[in-house]
């Protein structure tokens, strides 16, 4: 059977995950075209598949087929997919040794871009703070490409959530645009959390002062800072390599 | 003076720009909000300012005044702002010794990332190919932070450019998700040209074949790539530090 309606009661169940509400409600969210789904499928965390046209992959699961029209509904693409997917949100697992903090992140893209770099430099574990951009806002999800469903990312109170980190050992690295060390000559431990700021803002003064070190990017004076995506990044980059070098 | 009405002729020519057929004949495009402007005027680019509110800070260019109505108008953003400016394209400059080129990169965010990063890290010159999204595009902009007036930019057909930088003894460096040389490996000459390539698809096969090497960044198997305005920014981070330790 293939749903015409946009009033099907199916469909505007579906349609309700748009809104944050209904997304913690369910613990569910929707997901767009098959690389994203082909992720999600990887972790196990795809509850339905909703398809325009029969799957040129297996899959045995619940699939709901509807037309162009309908899909056009559910996504929040100017060109809808082919084929979009209701998914669970990925279950939390136990804090790792390798943290990166986010402090209220608001654009979409960092977000999802950090997460994609967090992944590729061996970060365990990604803690937001509850006022960074909703995780699973469909324009995070899609700079994620994919990779949301790979790390563990939890939201937490920071300040409570640091000073619980301090007392099992994990050295805090704060970040500034000037001030503390240059991030090459800094030897990361084994067990750290690294804090990003606010894209405006940077880091707030409150969890600064929770911090053991500050790190900074040499950059050309003509320049304030780097987009908080690429800062990330870079800075991960290198502890990333850090630890390969001394495990050699 | 205050313009308050949308039909005003100024206004419709000032609203022309929004389209890249007016930028390219008027050699002019819009910037919105104090901080462009102010860097703007660091570099003498600002025409007229096209302001809802008296100034405050100096400036004794042209200024029309319009209500906030005239403003939405005018302005890209959902929040429209208190200023915005219609100010001249940068001119070229002379090609400098450390390029960076970009083969279609089609995404605002990354082009004005990149933008950002470039002048953090030293690029003298920053190559677009055609097919690349457009540089005076609103959300390039916001994206630069203003730094697009700074950096030398310029729109070229990439392999008669890049058959030219051989022959003036560029190194040309190509990048690739695997294969190729690490870049914490590589020593970077003092004349160099660095590729990157489209979000999609990465360096096409026929700018491939100009590359004098190919360098990578190293991550974790479970992801494919890093997103392009990471991995340039990691890349052009890596030459600037290994040209200050040369420079020691």
């Amino acid at each position: 059977m293939i749903i015409t309606s946009l009033n099907n009661e199916h469909i505007k169940e579906i349609n309700k995950l748009k809104e944050k509400k209904y997304r913690d409600i369910t613990n569910t969210f929707l997901i767009e075209g098959e690389h994203l789904i082909k992720e999600a499928l990887l972790e196990g965390l795809v509850k339905e598949l909703i398809a325009v046209d029969k799957l040129d992959f297996n899959y045995d699961g619940n699939i709901t087929y509807v037309t162009s029209n309908v899909m056009k509904k559910l996504s929040s693409m100017e060109s809808p997919p082919k084929i979009m997917a209701v998914v669970y949100k990925k279950e939390e697992r136990e804090t790792g040794n390798k943290v990166l903090i986010l402090e209220d992140i608001q654009d979409p893209g960092n977000l999802g871009t950090i997460i994609r770099s967090s992944l590729a430099f061996g970060v365990d574990t990604l803690v937001l703070s509850p006022k960074t951009v909703d995780l699973y806002n469909p324009k995070v999800i899609r700079a994620t490409k994919g990779m949301i469903f790979h790390l563990n990312i939890i939201v937490r109170d920071l300040e409570p959530f640091i000073e619980s980190l301090k007392k099992e050992k994990y050295q805090i690295f704060g970040t500034k645009v000037d001030g503390g060390r240059d991030i090459r000559k800094v030897t990361i431990p084994s067990k750290y959390a690294i804090i990003m700021g606010n894209e405006g803002q940077g880091m707030s003064e409150k969890l600064s002062k929770l911090c053991d070190e500050n790190i900074y990017i040499k950059i050309s004076n003509q320049v304030e800072s780097l987009n908080v995506a690429v800062a990330s990044s870079i800075i991960l980059y290198e502890v990333y390599n850090n630890e390969s070098n001394q495990n050699r």
